[in-house]
């Protein structure tokens, strides 16, 4: 088997360790057992310094033999191709994956993403917040009547939701239990603990390098 | 093979007509030469009224034997595995095809769609346009350089860029004259023609039936 890259930066500020979107493939892979090495790619000058590999500037990317991808989103698919503990074999336990992966990704973070970027400004009560809390709580009526997403167990899309879902202040899960009970569950997996503390650990040691360096 | 069944609403307002996502899955049926009925839900009570099969109350979702797959990129992701058309079937063509499809719903439409929500109140001068251009400068510098998205040829990728990026304002193509004439190319394809054409008529259509029933 190729072993399998997953690409990120080699150094972040404080506020962003624990979040950056690495960690979606790293916990897909010890989630499956797929072996993955980490590499780095450097933060300065990440605006331009690997836009053949990533035409946005961001990370992550994911190598796979002769296989280049990048996008969280479709590493995550790609991963989850490879192993049966990330997405069913069956047509409809894969198309079950596939839908709320696609809902994770168009569906919520389309809307809290943009509302995380017009609330740094300090204004939670945006003009996206109507249409945020909405979603919240048509997926909080989803999650009140069932554990995982899709297929009726775990897989990439419960991965890739609680990671979507994990970033938000406390307030979005005040008033949807069965939201907030479903980020404690998955972020509590021993595979989420390894990989966040991982990523958290990495940066912090580059701090080290980059003191250096500077 | 079994006939797919392409779920919209059953009429919309004048504004939304030729919009509605239900396109993205017809346009691909009708590429791919895959046979498929439209088939309809009522626009009164979409909050509500098929969340079993829609959870956010929207349209399109596909039933194709029994898979029934909803959000519109999850579909069109469902329906390029069933035709080489739409996506290759080697490895690294399938890879570029889903990467560049990912990003069109979640580094492109998570920007233009809230970008456009804020947009419709007056101000398209508003939080998110930096971002938006950013995003659109990225891409044009893509498109400068080749004439498809993924894989050298068409793909469900250019489908849905292109989907993604028609509904734009002119002025977004006013200095980025390769993603202009990429949107151009693209809805220009026979089949775009036809399934734009086919969903005016349909809505309009239903204007009658509708102001009989009112």
């Amino acid at each position: 088997m190729n072993e399998i890259e997953i690409w990120t930066y080699d150094w972040v500020p404080a506020g962003p360790r624990g979040l950056v979107r690495d960690l979606r493939l790293r916990w897909a892979c010890e989630e499956a057992g797929l072996p993955y090495t980490v590499r780095t790619v450097p933060f300065d000058g990440r605006e331009t310094n690997h836009l053949s590999r990533q035409p946005f500037g961001q990370v992550p990317y994911l190598n796979d033999g002769e296989v280049a991808i990048f996008e969280s989103g479709a590493g995550l698919l790609h991963l989850a191709r490879k192993s049966e503990v990330l997405m069913p074999r069956d047509r409809v336990g894969e198309s079950d994956t596939l839908q709320w992966t696609i809902a994770a990704l168009n569906s919520i973070e389309m809307v809290t993403v943009p509302y995380w970027f017009l609330s740094m400004s300090g204004d939670a009560d945006n003009a996206l917040r109507g249409w945020r809390d909405q979603r919240l709580d048509q997926l909080e009526q989803v999650l009140g009547e069932r554990e995982w997403l899709a297929a009726g167990r775990f897989t990439a899309a419960d991965l890739l939701m609680a990671d979507v879902l994990r970033v938000l202040k406390g307030s979005a899960f005040d008033a949807r239990p069965a939201t907030a009970a479903y980020v404690a569950r998955l972020t509590s997996r021993p595979a989420f603990r390894k990989v966040h503390a991982d990523q958290i650990a990495q940066f912090a040691a580059a701090d080290d390098a980059r003191a250096a360096a500077g």
